[in-house]
Formats: structure tokens, C-alpha cells, sequence
């Protein structure tokens, strides 16, 4: 028998995309929104916001930064968010409140203020690792792995974020290969959560598809597959769509589409909450939010901050059934 | 032999998706952008515009609409803006000017000012075929066959704008095969261009595929397959992605994201041009176009409206190579 030729170099390999039939949402707002922004909210404000997110359906809620607060002054008293948001959601079933800790000093602080879900950020380029938290990207999965198993000590749920998973404001461009590498080496301590991170804004479909497929080809049970989109250049909605259709189980999102990073130039919102679900809802993927409630919670959001969001669902209007 | 199980009905069908090598961008700024702005430009101005964005790269330029002036006051002057655009333009390999016609009249008047390029366009709905052009749907079909014979005996190119394909602000949710049933019968007369124009922006990548694949099966010779996405509801970049990993060769989108359509209700604008150009040129699509030249004619035309332009590139800046 004769081999069938090989495809030639230049001949596109077909991927299949299958839309799931449901994606969870992690609502970032409260964290990655409010990081960025101008306007400091107080610790009540805060917690407000995370109890109209829970009431529009949101089950997993990154509610607040265990960062210094001469650091990103906008994420002060976190403490005091969580306690007030425990206190005014409901006894049963209410969202995990996640924390977001860059060290083990803010692991510590989430555990002492009784979280049960954390996750932990690091940039996978060797600019951003240096200058924004002043370490090798080395340590930063030194640094992973200890933390995944002190979650696993205090039964704490643990996703790890890859920052910088697309391109990097120090490095430029970043090779999937290259994020596959990290990706893989985290991987093996079996988070709860992996999620690839967009940090500014520079992914395309492409990209997004190649990392997730090879994401999923690490075959780690219980491992769930997340990604995080800006759309600083319109990029992010499309994006969106790759990933969940190439292994991605949960979407961040913030409310209104506020967001940014304080590290990244220019970077940009998020991909709105309300706008993400009404595409998926459009191709006919769940994620069990309210649209017009998360609508109402974007236009109190942005009178407490006293300018507009980006998110255009709230001005355009649903399409009705 | 036994047949194979058929796969259960609710089973997701795989799909395949190929970016292709190189997508054809028709800028409709001139005529969509500018049709909706509450700025009206000179045809001094809208020449001058349809010039630069020559000098872009466009190759296909929507420049003006033959509509009464009554009804659409940015569009008075066509027949001026296509003189003083000719006669501003390369002698040689200069890009092809289009106008939009919506009746036998505005198809006289395009061949009076000696145009090579028309489009037609109307909507697949009987709410919006009423209320904007007082006419049905099979009318609508019937002036088609007629226009497109007339383009033929006139050696013109013509292209068929399907409008509404996706949703109705009158008559709601399009179904999809109902739109292809209209599809195909423009196919029949094998137009140069068949165009699925989601008018409202209520399109998802679902409904794009299922759009694009159904025409791509009708395999009429020498029409080319082509979309049309508003950035409404911030689903127009992940829609114009659907469309070329399906079959369509060319895209719709206006410089900085202008546009809309006064027909229709809270429509904002077309996808942006640059930002189109980017997310495809970050995916291996070529377009040919200068992404700076068109970020600089983005500002200008700014300048000339009055107001700020929904296109995010010019905010974020390029990311280099």
C-alpha cells in the first residue's frame, strides 16, 4: 500500500467547533473592574455589587484582591467586603466568593477571612513576572505549586491564571507553545482551574483555539478549562467564542465591561457580562443569567462610578424572544 | 449492509472552520456610516473620504446610496461625491466605487454617473420590506431578477444585499431557513455578490454559519458570498469571524465603526474597519489593508463629524509584529 500524500504546508487543518451547551460564568467585576478604575469604591459599595451580582445569577463571583493596598488602593479592605458580602447573601446556596492572592501573604489573609475559593495569578513572560511582581516566571510556578497544595491542606478550591497568555506590554508577542509549556507544568498539580488570561487585550481565535485545544489534550480530570478576555481592540467577544468552543468551561467577565489592569498600558475592560451572555444565550448556550438584571446592576454600577460602561447590551436593548 | 446509526437529535453537530488566506473588506462608510450620522458631510468631504480610504488599501467602496435626498439627506449629492471622488482618485487600478440602489431609479441614476459597481439591497422581512420600501418581499425578489438582468446588459457588477437576514426590528427573529429561501432564489440569477446584512445587530455565529454553509451549497459560479455585521450588541467581530471560517470571501465594515441605518431603531454602527483588519490579520487573514492609514482617516473623519468613532484600534494602538 501507498501512503496518501501529506497535506500540503500551506493547507488550513479544519477544527471542529461544537458551541457547549453550557459555560459558567466567573464574574470578575468586583476584582478586575474595579482594579482599574478611576473611582475608588468603599468596602459597603463593594459588597453591594457582589450581592446584585449573586441576584442576577452569577454562581462564581471574584469578589475581591489580597494585594497591598499602597499597591492598587482600589481593592483596600477586602476583609471587610467579604464579611459584609457573607452577611448579606443568602444562608444557603449562595455563590463561592473568590480571592485573588499573588502571594502566599494573600493566601493567608483569604484564608484567615474564611474563603473557600481562591485563585492565583502569574504572567507567563519573563517582563511582566519581573516587573510586576518582581520574580522569574520559575518561581512563579515554584510559587503555584505550593499554593495548590496549601489549598489542598485547607480544602480550598484553587483555579491558577496565566497572565499574559496572548502577549505581554513588556515581551510583545507570546508563542502558544510557549504558554502551553507553563500551562503544562501547572497542570500536573491539578488545580481546580486553569484559565488563560488576555491581560491586554491582544488574542485572536486562533491563538485562543490552539491554547485550549492543547489545554484539553493534558487530559486532567477535574481540571476545569477557563479563559479571560479584554476587548481593548474588539477582540474579546470573538474570542469568547473560540474558547468555549474549543474546551473552555468557564468565561470571566465583568459586569457593564468594566476593568483593566493597573500593570498593562492602556489595557481596557473586560468583556461585559450582560453582552457575553446574550451571545452565548444567542447560540443557544446557557449560563443561567438574568440579562435584565445584570443590566440594572451595570447602570447602578457606573452612577456609583460616575461615568459610563462599555457594555453595550444596556444601551441597545435585548432581542426578545 | 447496514446503514449507521443516525446521530441523535440532539447531538451538536462538529463543525469545520478554516480562516481562509485573504478576505476582500468592502467599506460601506460613506454610505451606511454616514447615512446614520446626525452630521451631514458635504459630497466635497464624502469624496475626500472615499479617497483616503483608497489610499488605505480599500478596494471596494461603498460611496454612495441612491436614495431621494428627502429621505435621506447624508446621502443628497451622490451623483457629486462619485465625480469629485473619480477625478481624486488613481487613473489606473483605482478601486471600485459602489452604489447602493433601492429601486429601478436610483439603478438609472448609477448608470447615468457611469458607475461600474452597484449594490441592491432589501430585507427578507415583510415588517421592514413595508415600512422602508412599501413594498413585499416577493416584490422586493422580483425587482432583483430585474436589476440584476438590467446590471448584466449594462455590464455592471452587481451584488444583492440581503437586509435583516438576521433579525427584524419589525418583524423580530428571522429564521434562518427562511432567509436562505430567499437566498436562493436571488442565487438563481446568479448576482456577482449575495450579502447576509444583519441590519439591527442581532446575529450570532450559529445563525452565520448556518447562513453562510447554506449558500455556500447553493454553488452558483462567480457569486461571491459576503456579510454584513453592526456592532450593536458587541457581537460584530465574533459574527465576521463566523462568516469567513464559512464560506464568506467578503466583509462589510465602516472606518472607525460609524454607521447605522435611520430605518432602523437603536441601530449603531457597522463593524469598524481597522479593527476588522486587525483581528483578521492576527489570525493570518490578509486584507491588504494599512492598519495606521486607516486608524489617520479614522481620526480625520472624527474631526469632520464632531464626535468621537466607536473603533477601539485607534484607542489601544496596533500590536506590533
Amino acid at each position: 500500500m501507498t501512503q496518501p500524500p501529506a497535506p500540503a504546508p500551506s493547507a488550513p487543518v479544519p477544527q471542529h467547533h461544537v458551541p457547549p451547551d453550557h459555560v459558567r460564568i466567573v464574574e470578575v467585576g468586583p476584582r478586575d473592574g474595579l482594579q482599574n478604575d478611576a473611582t475608588h469604591l468603599t468596602p459597603a459599595v463593594r459588597a453591594e455589587l457582589v450581592t446584585r451580582l449573586a441576584a442576577s445569577g452569577l454562581r462564581e463571583i471574584e469578589a475581591v484582591s489580597f494585594v497591598h493596598p499602597q499597591r492598587v488602593p482600589q481593592m483596600a479592605g477586602a476583609e471587610e467586603v467579604v464579611t459584609l458580602a457573607r452577611h448579606a447573601l443568602p444562608a444557603t446556596d449562595a455563590p463561592a466568593l473568590i480571592g485573588l492572592v499573588l502571594n502566599e501573604r494573600g493566601f493567608e489573609r483569604a484564608v484567615s477571612v474564611g474563603l473557600r475559593h481562591v485563585r492565583y495569578a502569574f504572567p507567563v513572560t519573563e517582563g511582566f513576572a519581573r516587573r510586576n511582581q518582581n520574580q522569574t516566571v520559575e518561581e512563579a510556578l515554584a510559587l503555584a505549586r505550593t499554593l495548590v497544595a496549601r489549598a489542598r491542606e485547607h480544602d480550598l478550591q484553587i483555579g491558577v491564571v496565566l497572565a499574559t497568555s496572548f502577549g505581554c506590554p513588556f515581551d510583545g508577542r507570546v508563542a502558544p507553545a510557549h504558554v502551553l509549556r507553563v500551562a503544562e507544568q501547572v497542570a500536573q498539580d491539578a488545580p481546580d482551574e486553569l484559565v488563560f488570561a488576555d491581560t491586554i487585550g491582544v488574542g485572536n481565535p486562533v491563538a485562543v483555539r490552539e491554547l485550549l485545544r492543547g489545554a484539553v489534550r493534558f487530559g486532567v480530570p477535574g481540571m476545569r478549562l477557563g479563559a479571560h478576555f479584554h476587548n481593548t481592540r474588539n477582540t474579546g467577544y470573538a474570542n469568547a467564542v473560540a474558547a468555549v468552543e474549543s474546551g473552555a468551561t468557564s468565561l470571566d467577565s465583568s459586569v457593564g465591561g468594566l476593568g483593566g489592569c493597573p500593570f498593562a498600558p492602556r489595557a481596557t475592560g473586560n468583556v461585559a457580562t450582560e453582552d457575553l451572555a446574550y451571545l452565548l444565550r444567542e447560540m443557544g448556550v446557557h449560563t443561567g443569567l438574568d440579562l435584565a438584571s445584570l443590566t440594572q446592576t451595570g447602570e447602578w454600577l457606573s452612577r456609583q462610578l460616575g461615568h459610563a460602561l462599555p457594555g453595550m447590551l444596556a444601551q441597545a436593548g435585548d432581542f426578545p424572544a
